[in-house]
């Protein structure tokens, strides 16, 4: 995998499970690679490895033309990068920020390198800690993509998929929040449907075949949805959302039958009720999306 | 198909979409079918390709051994199969009720049957009207395993997959309901995402390749959830539920700088928070099943 690419130098920019995952990566793939995280003794055994620990931050960027940082949320990141020492060592550099946060955050971000001559990518990491250096591993990323084909390859050294969402720095956080919304959504309705199954004496080990199921049938479903929903169509023919109001309904009487809090399913049933009462009952579910964000939808 | 198979007839109650592909499917394994709908005309289609129309529904159940229903409700099955004219109909032959509701419902409708001598099958179909008479139909059966059994070749005519549940004749509701959760949760989810994605600028089909990774990333997730539920186990070392909420709170923060509500996403980060609040910060997600159903945990 070294050959083909320039050899280049990367530091790591926190290290927790994710940061230590990534700088492992890059010292996998022979990277010199150096570390820094703000609470000492998380760098050992990257150390161990062949790791270069910095003492600062500041030492940490000057040591690499490029800097990955991935910490909690963007106030860490604004703690660590914009001191005066280490935005003056990161001029002429570059950063990806890993770090997950909101789309306006990365703009802001984004804007505060561009004023002092520091090359910024924003990116985000969308598969866990384990899969980092396999192929199963997800990152977008956003900015100039000059910078970006410029740092590919030390990027790829992390393994797995990149996509380079476009120039606006924000994309890969909007790309970003708009899954973990799906994802976290889906899993507090799993969440929900174990509890529910449990009270009817329905193990989860019973129903995982069929819950699998469900996750076999959404992603043809996202597809057409997302075409429909581009063209401000949303049919429901096959599926209308009187139908799913009906549906919604029982599952918040049985959930609530078993004294089983049923808010999350209350408040999607409340936004499939107020399409209806707005006389779109025939329509598919997804007209949700023009109920929540009619601006989208102005001509 | 049908030559390995006593040749049976069959009654389909109720034409919406559901019951005419039902008896669509039965007249295309070729079956004598015999169908009723409340509204008059909605049998046409089915009478032109061989189906017989019943003038009343004692008339429709007294023409095979085994009746299938399919309306929008158990109050719609209650007001048609409870009257005396029909039950007296029915007394000595099958009736197999594939109407969507709870589990409560489907026992009292058990009960009703066996007192008069009367065979009931509960279901549910978990798949579209176009899947029925194809591989992709799901079907979800429960009640006593011998007229399961002796019912079964009919029940094959309408293609797909059969699965008996148990005995107990409210658990293809049961699954049903926590089916229906997963999946109209997962799609308020989808529809979030969609109208927040729109509003950063993100058209639904750039989103929908990532969505539907999330999807394919969700079953095996789902899997060992089910497992770990089982087992009392709610690991968090890959993903903590503190990082959950982390990335809820993102998403609910960018919604609403949009002007988007942000209920469903609340509500699940209210379950996640209150799991924290009791001491479970290092916990996965799926904690949130024991906080919503505490008593299916006690020993």
């Amino acid at each position: 995998m070294i050959s083909h690419t320039r050899q280049s130098a990367v530091t790591v920019l926190g290290l927790g499970p994710m940061g230590r995952a990534l700088a492992g990566a890059f010292l996998d793939a022979g990277l010199p690679t150096t570390v820094w995280n703000r609470t000492p003794g998380k760098d050992r055994e990257l150390v161990e490895r062949g790791a270069s620990g910095a003492r600062s931050p500041e030492e940490a960027v000057a040591a690499s033309g490029v800097t990955v940082i991935c910490v909690v949320n963007y106030d860490a990141v604004d703690a660590i990068i914009r001191g005066d020492a280490v935005a003056r060592a990161l001029k002429g550099r570059t950063i990806v920020n890993l770090t997950a946060d909101t789309p306006a955050r990365a703009r802001n971000t984004g804007a505060w390198a561009a004023g002092r001559g520091i090359g910024y990518l924003d990116g985000a990491v969308m598969t866990p800690a384990p899969t980092i250096g396999t192929p199963a591993a997800v990152f977008l990323h956003s900015g100039p993509e000059e910078l970006y084909r410029e740092h590919r390859p030390v990027l790829d050294k992390l393994g797995g998929t990149h996509t380079h969402l476009g120039e606006d720095i924000g994309r890969a956080a909007a790309f970003d929040v708009a899954l973990l919304d799906i994802f976290w959504t889906a899993m507090a309705g799993y969440a929900h449907a174990l509890a529910v199954a449990r009270a009817e004496g329905v193990t989860g080990r019973e129903l995982a075949p069929f819950a699998k199921g469900i996750g076999a049938v959404l992603p043809p479903i996202f597809e057409q949805g997302a075409v429909d929903m581009d063209h401000g169509r949303f049919p429901g023919e096959v599926n209308p959302i009187t139908s799913a109001v009906s549906s919604m309904a029982h599952v918040v009487h049985v959930s609530e039958s078993h004294g089983i809090d049923a808010g999350v399913m209350r408040a999607a049933e409340g936004l499939a009720r107020r399409v209806i009462g707005r006389g779109h009952g025939t329509d598919g579910f997804l007209r949700v999306t023009e109920l929540l964000n009619p601006r989208g939808f102005e001509r």
